[in-house]
């Protein structure tokens, strides 16, 4: 969506969990998933046993800038090295099969993984590889099991889209941005006097150039209008800009009759 | 995460939004967005202004057998144009400036679209070139912003990363799976009296052999052992192979004790 930003100073964030890519095969995935884990706030990458080896050139063109990431990847040769250190691991795994274990969904997992590691444990994300996904001794030694809800008519995931998923839980969940507000930058949203004063302003004019002249009519078309302007949040600002709109038209039909009658 | 699957048939359901990519640059970015799109369930894409013109090859081979959606794809050459038969347009925005605008989070838009789409209502959700993002022009022909919370150290947030976010909780809106849950196949959560069953078995079996023989320890060994096995749901499965590896380390016991007496 936009370019480049912050590469070098990615704002970690106290504890938080571990990436494991297990098996990746694609260097430019690596890459996407390290700036999948910089935008919502992941910031330790292991890779178990990647196919082509590591470090890989490409990765680092994909990152987009989260090297960081990259720079501090640490290698394994298992999945059991890779979560020796860690107390939490979940697994995620688009469809298990013949096996006992408790599922979450991503908004889920990302919950339990607040608690976790908010507790000061450490924590680990499984995401199997690209073709294949986790095999079942990776997913035995996972705690839980990650599915999100998706689309089971088309569940071909990319990797870094996965990591993307659960990095967005991981952030969204200690975000409280209102889910709608109005960005008015300097201005403030008119109160019910100043919305008021413009509809007198409008009115007024309407009335003045026999608008509302149908005087049956005259008292529903005002409502009309005030329906309109109080259907949303109106700024000062742009009620300036109304009463400057009303009073142009206004001049103009002024001028326009003055001429008209020369 | 796992291959292809279920791409001649995406199982389109009802009035979804529409994802209208803005002068985008890169062919691969259009098919990583069709697989997007299939894994939340949108399916109706078009372009504005394509940087290289359309159709492209390359955008097939990313998008993973999400070709139904690529092959429905209309070009257009302004904003206007593409959501002309739009009631509600949407605008991804990562920081917007001196503008107006009611903003959405990505659950806030995904919500609104869901209520929009379900009163028949068609609405369009707009994203940015890959560098630049929508200029004020194709902001100003949106309804409300959507700004997604990410880490604000690192924005640079990949074309169908953004569209992976909103396609996901598109989809999430209208899904009620519990965020945990046991998976347990064929086999069932055993209750109380099945786990306090395998408690006596083990109990019987560790007195027989003497590792509960220190009397004033005993019950708080007991205890220890009984919160063990009360801190998840234990499957009737479990119990079964529980039962059986007690039964047989306590058989090898009793072999043993009989060759060291002969």
């Amino acid at each position: 969506m936009t370019g480049r930003d912050g590469g070098a100073d990615l704002h970690p964030i106290g504890n938080s969990p571990v990436v494991v890519l297990v098996r990746p095969q694609l260097a430019d995935n690596i890459g996407a998933v390290a700036r999948a884990m910089a935008n919502g706030g992941l910031f330790e990458l292991r890779l178990v046993a990647p196919r082509d080896g590591w470090p890989q050139e490409k990765a680092w063109r994909q990152a987009s800038g989260a090297d960081r990431i990259l720079e501090a990847v640490s290698v394994h040769a298992t999945v059991a090295e890779a979560v020796a250190d860690l107390q939490h691991v979940y697994a995620t795994c688009p469809r298990p099969r013949h096996i006992i274990k408790p599922v979450l969904t991503a908004r889920g997992a990302a919950a339990e993984l607040r608690a976790v590691c908010g507790r000061g444990l450490r924590a680990g994300l499984l995401f199997g590889p690209e073709r294949a996904g986790l095999d079942n001794d990776d997913m035995a030694q996972a705690d839980a099991l990650v599915r999100y809800p998706l689309n089971p008519a088309f569940m071909s995931l990319n990797l870094a889209q996965a990591v993307m998923v659960l990095a967005y839980e991981w952030w969204s969940f200690a975000d409280d941005t209102p889910s709608r507000t109005l960005m008015t930058n300097e201005t403030e949203i008119a109160n019910k006097a100043e919305l008021e004063n413009f509809l007198a302003h409008l009115i007024d004019q309407l009335d003045a150039c026999g608008f509302l002249r149908n005087a049956p009519k005259r008292p529903g078309m005002v409502r009309n209008l005030r329906h309109l302007f109080q259907r949303g949040e109106v700024t000062q600002q742009e009620l300036r800009t109304l009463h400057g709109v009303v009073t142009e038209l206004a001049i103009g039909r002024r001028q326009r009759g003055r001429l008209e009658s020369e």
